[in-house]
């Protein structure tokens, strides 16, 4: 069985709203283990819709629409629908009742265009609306139905099944409810018994191709998992996707395939699926009764905010620092001013000396310091945008480290950010540096 | 001139991410009048990608493709591009050494793989990647040869323009610059006469309902420029749409309903369109010659990486402290432990103290504090999650402001961050607070 999903809605052409009951549908249908090879969009226009329909039935089994079910005259859906499959539209009583009781309990008389809305194909199996007005339904279009109606050219292969045709409304607070009480019930019947699952892997550090290089010869099998490469600002997400009878032998087959790029990327990977940088690290100074500092310079607090969003990090995050002005360096963090003037505040001693200085300040185990230049000013030949030292200071002793990063000015605080925290992860793991 | 979106991507239809690219080249498009009549997005699939560009070169004059550049064996855009088009690939050497350039600047030699990025149809207008290695480019497709190719059948009548194939990488913080610089500028040329115009009113500090209350009969007047209402956490913004024969023309309309608004909601109105709270303060330090420094507690740090998003923020940012622990309060901001026993970390005289701590610290003009409960625990009876105290300190005298905010850690934090900043704008354009 494999789908469509067809969103209507101009404001959505217009770049207005985001389309998130297109992500929502996809997400549902994955789940099912439903194949979906086309999200197609239009207007509240009733040729193009018309022709998106045709086609999407041509090559679907199942085809879903979103929007366009409103009272208003610019929602056309339904008419679109009944002049595609020849299905005449009926006044639905149930439905009426339905929309009519809505009115009544908040004490308003419906108004005549809601009528519009209990006016759905005939034969139609209706969705009940718990929080708005349109409707939702399914209809069963029958092989030959459709192809009278010429939908398909006579060359092409007609689908065994019948199709399915699913129209829900607009709203995500009207359709998610229709789709979980109704839809999901329904579909689990007639999908295949397959279930689509996947299990993402993150890294950061390296680059898209680097990450490629090492786990080519892994992507490029055509097994029953496949894996896919994403690359985001200073991470890479590699993703493993299976379809399997259930979901625990798509677990299986994708258990085998992580096996093998964790045996390859190691301690490159900090984290899966839902995983944070700042939750690893958290998780990590947790387990080891250890307390953390951060003084920042380039960064400007996002490391300390990122740290900060885990719930439960007052236990081991002391605070810290943002040390945008020397003063700030030299009075809050005790940076000898003398090595200030000789190194420059963006070099490696005074790194080193942020680390050690903020580590005294908060008396924590761990001082974890950035300084750098995010830009998109301030570079010079000798210290352009986009270098930054990082340095851990630690009970044992003060390391400090030196990075290029590229980017406009938010890229580099980010991508100084991860490296940082990929700092600290990799000292709590016992990874050598 | 009538233009379609093809994105491109399997975890796109998996419903992995939401196809943000559509959303912001459909806003682009509607910024320059062109009309977009279809969305679609595939997966990795040659032979669908290469019917819903067939399908979309028929319909349309302007084809945008975003996704499946890169560098790996499941980006299939540029080989399906070649075969749809009958335009050979050929490498770019200009492009080659872009990407060289890009990859000696870090220190690493450029992996084996990165040369397919390079290899591109011939005759494409290249447009340089500032950000990543994966090419931009614009193929303009006479019509004969698009004829030629099958594209259409002969009864479909044949635009009389030539069409422009335009290909953009999938990363989002990759494709903003590329279209800013390159396709708008190109586009503007060529693009028809009705622009579509809007403009977004920001406020932060009330409820939807509570603005919805002041403006209502404004977002009902039914004229040639709509006005419709976007909650967001800690923000409501206003859009302000007009359809006009000019540019000038639609910003008239729209000026006139921007009016009205802004004699209702007055200096509750922040910015707008891409404004940011952070940037506006930033304007209004600048422009007083004032600094400012931040003590931060249940924010976390998000109050200063906000301001420093902003670039040349360093002229008035001076830094600030991240008090979690209440060492920190202590040694850091010089609050007196004896009253943090007696008032609680949490409350107005600590904010108080802290707001004048860090000013003092920090010998800056105004001091800015928030200390406050983020949950999802540590709340009591008394002092529930959510309790947020903000207080700030100026050279004549230190105010403290007490919130209580709904919504978990993240939002929590999120809001905070919001009212301190405004309320920091506020005093700097002297409304009484």
């Amino acid at each position: 069985m494999n789908a469509e999903i067809v969103a209507v809605g101009t404001e959505l052409l217009l770049g207005f709203v985001t389309n998130s009951d297109t992500v929502y549908l996809s997400r549902v249908l994955a789940g099912l283990g439903i194949d979906c090879f086309h999200h197609v969009t239009v207007g509240d226009n009733q040729q193009r819709l018309g022709q998106a329909l045709k086609t999407a039935l041509g090559r679907a089994d199942l085809v879903i629409t979103c929007g366009g079910l409103g009272p208003t005259v610019d929602d056309i859906t339904l008419e679109t629908i009944a002049s595609v499959t020849g299905r005449p539209l009926g006044l639905n009583r149930k439905l009426l009742r339905q929309v009519q009781a809505r009115f009544s309990r908040q004490g308003i008389r419906m108004p005549r265009s809601n009528i519009r809305q209990a006016t759905i194909p005939k034969g139609a199996v209706v969705f009940p609306n718990s929080v708005g007005t349109a409707p939702g339904f399914l209809l069963t279009l029958h092989k030959r139905e459709r192809f009278l109606k010429g939908h398909f050219s006579p060359e092409r292969s007609v689908p065994e099944r019948s199709g399915l045709l699913v129209c829900l409304p607009g709203p995500p607070a009207e359709l998610i409810p229709m789709v979980e009480r109704y839809l999901i019930p329904r579909l689990r019947r007639c999908a295949g018994k397959t279930v689509i699952s996947s299990r993402t892997l993150k890294v950061t550090g390296l680059t898209e191709s680097e990450v490629d290089v090492k786990v080519l010869d892994i992507l490029a099998l055509k097994g029953k998992a496949t894996v896919g490469i994403y690359a985001h600002p200073g991470q890479i997400d590699l993703r493993i996707t299976a379809k399997a009878p259930s979901l625990a032998s798509a677990q299986r087959l994708i258990g085998r395939v992580e096996a093998k790029i964790r045996q390859r990327l190691k301690t490159l990977i900090f984290g899966a699926d839902g995983e944070t940088l700042e939750g690893v690290v958290g998780r990590l100074l947790r387990k080891k009764g250890l307390t953390l500092a951060a003084a920042e310079s380039c960064t400007g607090g996002l490391i300390q905010h990122r740290i900060t969003e885990v719930p439960g990090s007052s236990d081991y995050f002391r605070g810290g620092v943002v040390a945008y002005a020397n003063e700030l360096k030299a009075h809050g963090l005790g940076v000898s001013p003398a090595l200030l003037a000789r190194f420059g505040a963006v070099s490696g001693p005074v790194a080193r000396a942020m680390a050690e200085g903020i580590r005294r300040l908060a008396q924590s185990d761990l001082g974890l310091s950035v300084t750098g230049i995010a830009g998109p000013t301030g570079g010079t030949k000798k210290k352009p945008v986009g270098l930054v030292y990082i340095a851990l200071a630690t009970p044992k002793q003060t390391k400090g480290y030196r990075f290029r990063f590229t980017g406009d000015r938010s890229t580099i605080k980010f991508k100084a950010s991860q490296a940082a925290l990929d700092l600290m992860r990799n000292y709590l793991e016992g990874v050598p540096g």
